[in-house]
């Protein structure tokens, strides 16, 4: 830690905040960045969503604040920092997970200066319950990102964890909340994927 | 590439522009994300701006739109998939880098449709000139979090590439056109930096 302790103690917290971000690049995630041999992270992941949501935004099914949606892509996966990512198709179950989601969110958004840390809690759990017009699109696009991934890298961690074309459909079709239009589009490209061999032939069991 | 010939030209660009993209995760900078023993790459740094805006939005000298701030720094990089990284304190002279920058916008911003394209174009341009309160607040945070990151890294990669102090207050002191109290900020730690050993004894040449 390198804060000199006559800086005024909001900057400090900030501070403190920012380098404790900075932990959300050794998080790795199942997916792979299109033509990288390697598990991106999540910060990468939170980039691209929030250049997808700038990209797609014309494409969502209600009005929305585009800026509460870029806050909401670029802290929501803050929590892994503590509660690690998670195979979004075994995650659904675990109470456990949105537990320790919720403690870490109180401990590292209760880094930054009360007002500052709430604001962006608010926005996480926003995100979180998924009941406004910006939590539908950005839940939308952190689904449909490793769909063009996976398409675009041979089937990707689908075929890797052995998911199948019906999980993939069942699981993700609350892309359509946000944007009917992603979603149709999505569905066409996910077949499309099944023919030129995407998945893997041996389905996972179910449950 | 995988899209299929039925959906609409525009998002089908979209698509493009957005596979495209992906390719920044494998552009390498020259710091490393604090904690971590592997160089970032521009993706990653692209969402540490954005966060860090967010958290010091309150500092900027003057009024800045967010939104804007937001879409400058997750874009800024992009051209850097065709022209790379330059380390930053030899980069100045360089009109070649500059020009090799231009070409890669027009290629990579022209991928998407037009209207979108030009607009995108136009948020990168009007970082480059460092003209306006919200490019000024962009490039404040662009310079701020490698100084942050090498001073939470051991002098990183100022001790590396033998970076003198001076070299570092000079080549940054545009923060203090975005964000007067960051720059004051950044100065102090950067010469308690120097006290305690995040810089070479030996200095680079001058020029």
């Amino acid at each position: 830690m390198f804060i000199d302790n006559k800086i005024p103690n909001s900057l400090s917290s900030q501070l403190r905040f920012l380098i404790e971000t900075e932990r959300l690049k050794g998080v790795l995630r199942k997916t792979l960045p299109i033509g990288l041999a390697r598990r991106e992270n999540s910060s990468e992941h939170s980039w691209s969503l929030a250049l997808m949501a700038v990209v797609f935004a014309e494409y969502a099914n209600e009005e929305i604040d585009l800026l509460k949606v870029l806050l909401m892509v670029l802290l929501h996966d803050l929590v892994e920092i503590d509660a690690g990512d998670m195979l979004f198709y075994k995650r659904r179950s675990s109470s456990k997970t949105q537990q320790s989601e919720h403690m870490a969110a109180q401990r590292i958004f209760g880094i930054l200066p009360a007002a500052q840390g709430n604001m962006f809690e608010l926005i996480w759990q926003e995100f979180e319950v998924n009941a406004t017009p910006e939590a539908h699109f950005a839940h939308a696009i952190d689904r449909l990102l490793p769909i063009l991934q996976n398409l675009n890298n041979e089937g990707g961690s689908w075929k890797k964890y052995m998911i199948s074309v019906e999980q993939v459909i069942e699981n993700n079709n609350l892309i359509a909340r946000g944007s009917e239009l992603l979603w149709e589009f999505a569905k066409r490209m996910i077949h499309k994927g099944e023919k030129q061999g995407c998945f893997s032939s041996i389905e996972h069991p179910k449950g």
